[in-house]
């Protein structure tokens, strides 16, 4: 991970942009696209995508606005990761889209609501923060590790291959 | 969060489908698509969808093998919700992929290697899970809430809304 670059940007722009994710939030919920969630990435101070929550008309549960617009981020730059990119949100990222943000390398993020506004809303945010802290074996959704001889195989041959990708 | 069905699967039919898990994974590797990563997603007793780990591939920090598994699957069925699935993955899914099975809702998730066996890989899975339990202001990547005086409006709309699919 690389460490975070110094933050040109004032916060004056940074409540403008986050102003930006409301708009998309509402404009979402108005169009009837999907839940009442904004997100936009910016890059050297540019905004290179933005998505509104795309659940329901996409039938894909993973289409949270940050996940929408860090996948058209990554097009855009044609990069794998976002070190240079500034994610501001409607609201405080789910669990999914925090480990997004992690994968993406993403430098900082701002949001407007929290996981508990969201909560107060009818969605699942914090209950699965609750639950992401528990033992596998103790969540909501059973989740069982079950050891077979050859499961290490895939990590080995990944160690071992001269011409991979890391990412 | 709709409770667990009962479980008619034996322990030998979850063997084979892991099993089939982990050969996606090692299959990803060495055709050089992604990481060292598979999953399959079974309803009824038949496989509706499977992924290896498309990131580097595809240019998609989050087409980890769960999520494009779960897409697959959502489209298969036409449904946003996978209540009736089980979901086999090589490795105990990250805090993303994690986050993904509760908003689809998935019955139960059998996982071959640990969040400890990727991190030996290189991998950031346990990291992950180390930043996420972490108040936002604190983790590696930098998150900030500015609260801004319209911040619940999507929120307002959304529940003032009658004409809403809600997931």
């Amino acid at each position: 991970m690389s460490p975070p670059l110094p933050d040109k940007s004032t916060k004056k722009e940074h409540i403008r942009f986050l102003q930006q994710a409301i708009d998309i939030a509402n404009t979402n919920v108005h169009t009837g696209i999907g839940g009442p969630y904004g997100a936009l990435i910016v890059h050297n101070g540019n905004i290179i995508a933005y998505s509104g929550n795309c659940v329901t008309s996409s039938l894909d549960p993973t289409a949270h606005a940050e996940i929408s617009a860090i996948r058209k981020a990554c097009q855009s730059l044609q990069n794998f990761h976002l070190p240079d990119c500034i994610l501001y949100s409607s609201c405080e990222p789910c669990p999914m889209c925090l480990g997004a943000i992690y994968w993406a390398r993403i430098r900082q993020v701002f949001y407007a609501c929290s996981r508990f506004d969201a909560s107060a809303a009818g969605f699942d945010d914090l209950f699965i923060y609750q639950e992401i802290a528990k033992h596998p074996e103790q969540r909501s959704i059973p989740m069982h590790h079950i050891h077979l001889p050859n499961a290490l195989s895939p990590f080995i041959s990944w160690q071992n291959k001269e011409d991979k990708t890391p990412y």
